[in-house]
Parts: C-alpha cells; structure tokens; sequence
C-alpha cells in the first residue's frame, strides 16, 4: 500500500519518523501536496510529545487533485496552516470567522493524521492558500501561522496609529515589518538593547530596551500592543506608554492567567483582545500584502530529518533562532 | 460672604456638613445650580474620607449663570456626573472622547469643593446636560454616572446581540433595563434566585443563579458580557458561554488585578474592555433614550444631612439598597 513519510509527537518528546497511507484515489476535495519547506512554531514544541503528525506551517506543491476541487491544480503551489476543518453552516463559518467555529478541528485539537512535517500532506482544497508570485516556498512558511496571527492582530489598524511590538522572535519580527508597511508608527519593546538593530531593519521606528528600565518613554502613546515575548509584561511598565482606549494583543499562547491591574484598564478605557491566526478570508489577504511589500521572514533552515527537528526544536527552546525555523524535506 | 452647604469626606470616614464660598458674581461659563436630587454610587465610599466634596450624580435647577454661558437658563433641569473638565485640544477632546484627556479633571482625582452632596453647585455650562422632559430629578440623578457607565458599555451592541448582566445592583439593574430597550436578548447572572422576579420586570430574558453551578446554560452565547457583581466571576463557570469574539466589560471598579484564562481569550477572541463613564456627547443620547423608553432607577431616598448620607452609604456598603440611593436636599 502507497505511503508517505510523516513525523510524529512522541511520548519521549523528541518526534519521530512515521508514515501515513497515501489512498490510491483522492475523494471529494482533497489535494495532495508534495510538502517543499514547513515553519516551526512555538505551538509545535506544546505537541512533541502527542501521538499526531507535527507541522502547520506548511509550504508546498499539489500533485493530485481530488473529484470535486474546482480551483487548485497539479503544480500549484499552496501553504496552509492551522485550520483543518470547519463546520461551514454556523454564524462564525458564514461570517467568515471560522476560524472560531464550535465544531473547527484545528491543529491540536485533535490527534492528526496530516500535518506539515512531512513528505506530504493531504488536505482540504478550501484550507490551502495559493502562494502569490514574489514569495519562495521557504518564505511563505513561517507566514501560514506567524504572519497569519499577526497581520490578524493588525486588523483595523490605521496607518496614522502607533504599534508596540513586545518582543523579536518569530511573531515579533514579522509584527514589525507588517505594521511597518501598514504605514504605522513601530515601537518594539526589548528586553536588552540587543536586537535594536535588526528591529530598525525590518521597519522599526524606535526601539526601548526595558530591562532594568525604572519607566518607559515613546515619543507617541501606544494604540495596539502586540505581546509576543515568552514573558508576561510588567504592567506598571507598559500601562503609562499606552494611548487611551488602546488594545493589548496577547499573542504568546500561554496556559496561565492574564493579571493585569483593573483601574489601568478602566481608567484609561484599554482593552485586552484574544487573537487567533487570521480567518481565510484574511489568511488570503495577508499573502497578499506580504508578497506585494516583500515582507519576508527571517529564517535558519533545518532538514526534515529527526535530526534536524530535534536540533530546530532545541534551538527553539532556548530561544536560539533568529527568527523563524524551517524545515526542508530531503 | 455668602455660602452655601456641602458634605465632605471626613478622614473618620463619616462625611461631615461644611460650607463652600459663593462668589457675589459667576465668572465665564460657570453656572450655580441648586441641587434638588444627588445619586450614591459605590464610587463616593472610596472617598468618605478624602477632604472633598462628595457626589457625582447631580441633579438640580438653575439659579444664575455666568457670562460666557450660552444655552442654560435660570430655572433649567441640569444634571452632571464625573466629569468637571477636560483640556479641549488634546485628540481625545477633540474626537469627542475627553473622558480620556490626560489633562482632565474627575471626580476623585483632585480634592474637588463642588459636588452633588450639596445645597448647590458651580459647575461649568459645557459639562452640564440638561434633563429631558419624562426624566424627574430624582430618577435622573442615578443616570449621571450609573446610566452614563452602562449606556456606554452598550455602545456599538448589535439589537441581535445576546447582553448578560452579572449582579443586579446600582448599575446591573440600569443596564437590564438599557439593553432590553436595544433590543437585545438580556441574561442576567446572579448568584442566587433573590432577584430573579426584579430582573425580568425590568426586562431580563433570562436569570442565571450562578451559585453551586458547575455549569451554565443559555439560549444564546453572550456577545458581551458587563460584570456589575462586587465579586469578581469564575471564568471557569463564564467563558464557556461567551461567544466567539464576545467582549467582557469589568464596570466594578476595583483596586486588584483582572485575573483571567489566557487561553480562554485566546481560543474564542474574546476582549476585556476597560470603559468608564461616557463622554458628554454619549451622555446626553443616554438621557434622551432613556426619556424616550422611559428607562428609570429603581430608588431609596434619603435626606441629604450627615445622618441621612452615612445611613444611605452604610446601607450601600451592606448591599441592601434596592437599587440606587438618591439623597434630597431638605
């Protein structure tokens, strides 16, 4: 029987080399892709140890297309990311946020048999994003999820606001560069004085080291502050930066709770808004604009070997990569 | 020199009857109003016993104004709330959202010597509303700063939307009342089966008792929920019926931390919204909507004397005011 290769959480936490059976016949609208470079994520390292295929940064080339797509072809190049599945009747899948859906199945939620840290993948044809002309496979991946949840978090931003980035790392750096071109003021908070540089590359305006720092000074208020750092920020800290009715982003996944003091948040009117990868719809738009203004991660590649995902995942871990990994199948 | 009477925080932490100078002439836009009807709202106990005159839900009449006045009259309904001035050229002023002028002035953040626990007031023109016909002084006293906060963490509400209302008190048994009149589908979460009766009067659709449950049920997610309740909730108990996207608006003013689920936010979008009284142009829709729909407090009254204020505040302390204190002038 056809296979394919596929890597594996497993219970040791290093992830192993596996195989999914490759049907000799595609059903409904099911799309083979030959995988060409997959992004790791924060999000992979919670799933090592789970007994599911790992990956959903995925890049890659469809070679067979099932009976009833009607858009995508052998050869096309596609990525996707961390939606699996819809319901596509509820208010959310109709509004076009499905990406809330009760019943979505996500990458996750349940013990996948597909993912993208693979020779292949079979996936849904209305779940793959076409790679727009401009972006390399490799640079298209680590936006499947990390572009997506940020350029999601930017959404209805005006070009005339100020941005905080909290935290370079691989939402961070591409936070910067998408806010950047949306026309908006970039403040990255650091912890040192460290990344100042590569931050002023990618499009920062102003760069604040905050470690030891007593209180803080921006040249503008913040009006949406995207927390991607590893660490909680101290409030007392990042309150009086902030604009009045400003928002606060937490985008690290966490599983703690948020503290945050009530009378900065009432007096000042701020808000603190969940965000989750971005909808199709915008998953769509964000390739877009990424490839229009050559909005490119920073990558090291690994090969797709157990290997190499363990040496990536590693390196992850201790906040080593600067500032997206990607694996590349041999 | 003339004068007139007010009640102040005293540091015994029972306010005390004092005395404010009256100027022989109003100055620019000032206006002197005799004070027929003033609301206790759970704000004025942070400050029984900071020196300043107390009360931020006035109501009264016009007696003089100044100069610079230009559209009050001797003999007007006036009333007022937490606001005393704002900058009027900051963005925040100027986009119609002076609540937030860093360069405002509130109840509370300087030791103020007008207030609504007062014989009368000087108060200038521009924060002033006046009272619509439908509204007595003493139902709309409550409206200044309990009706102005709920109506305003109603704004933008869909009348599709589903409001839950945590705690029926000051505040919850205003916002029942305001999103029934929107037309929304209202839950009120309570924690036992007390007010159950009350809150459907006043136009609930549903009544949660929410202590012992280990599970809640409703018809419809809650798109956004305002927590009037002293305690903070068990988001366990919660965010399971929050709908995707839903916002949380804390209007209890408390001194701690937000404590919240990271994830819950995360994985259903869901925002915690700061958001504090209403702006003046809002608060004067408050008062027309709630003429119109006759939307009114449910009120104890007490006289306005050292007697009649610590018995109206002790009970408020207690929680056994039915639902709004309002003190009289004798």
């Amino acid at each position: 029987m056809p296979s394919f290769t596929v890597f594996k959480g497993h219970e040791s936490g290093v992830p192993k080399q596996s195989t999914t059976i490759k049907p000799d016949q595609l059903t409904g609208d099911n799309v083979l892709i030959r995988v060409t470079a997959s992004g790791l994520c924060g999000t992979d390292l919670h799933y090592k140890g789970t007994d599911m295929v790992l990956g959903h940064e995925g890049v890659g080339i469809v070679e067979t297309v099932g009976p009833a797509c009607h858009s995508l072809k052998r050869g096309d190049h596609v990525g996707w990311g961390y939606e699996v599945d819809s319901c596509g009747h509820c208010i959310e899948c109709l509004q076009g946020t499905e990406i809330f859906c009760p019943d979505r199945a996500m990458y996750g939620t349940s013990n996948l048999d597909q993912g993208s840290f693979a020779s292949h993948a079979i996936w849904r044809e209305s779940f793959l994003y076409p790679i727009p002309k401009g972006l390399s496979d490799i640079d298209a991946a680590p936006l499947q999820c990390g572009g997506a949840t940020t350029f999601s978090a930017l959404q209805g931003i005006k070009p005339s606001d100020t941005v905080g980035v909290m935290g370079v790392g691989g939402l961070g750096h591409l936070a910067i560069q998408f806010a950047a071109k949306m026309g908006c003021h970039v403040v990255v908070l650091s912890g040192s004085e460290r990344k100042k540089a590569e931050a002023l590359q990618l499009g920062a305006h102003e760069f604040i080291a905050t470690k030891d720092a007593k209180k803080l000074e921006v040249s503008s208020p913040i009006n949406r502050l995207l927390v991607t750092a590893a660490v909680p920020p101290d409030w007392e800290l990042i309150l009086p930066i902030m604009a009045p009715q400003s928002a606060i982003y937490p985008l690290s996944v966490s599983s703690g709770n948020l503290e945050i003091p009530y009378m900065g948040l009432i007096l000042q009117g701020i808000s603190v808004q969940g965000s989750l990868v971005a909808p199709r719809h915008l998953h769509h738009k964000m390739l877009d604009f990424a490839a229009q203004h050559q909005i490119k991660p920073v990558v090291e590649t690994f090969p797709m070997t157990e290997q190499g995902i363990k040496e990536a995942m590693d390196r992850l871990e201790r906040g080593e990569i600067t500032y997206r990994a990607v694996l590349i199948p041999e």
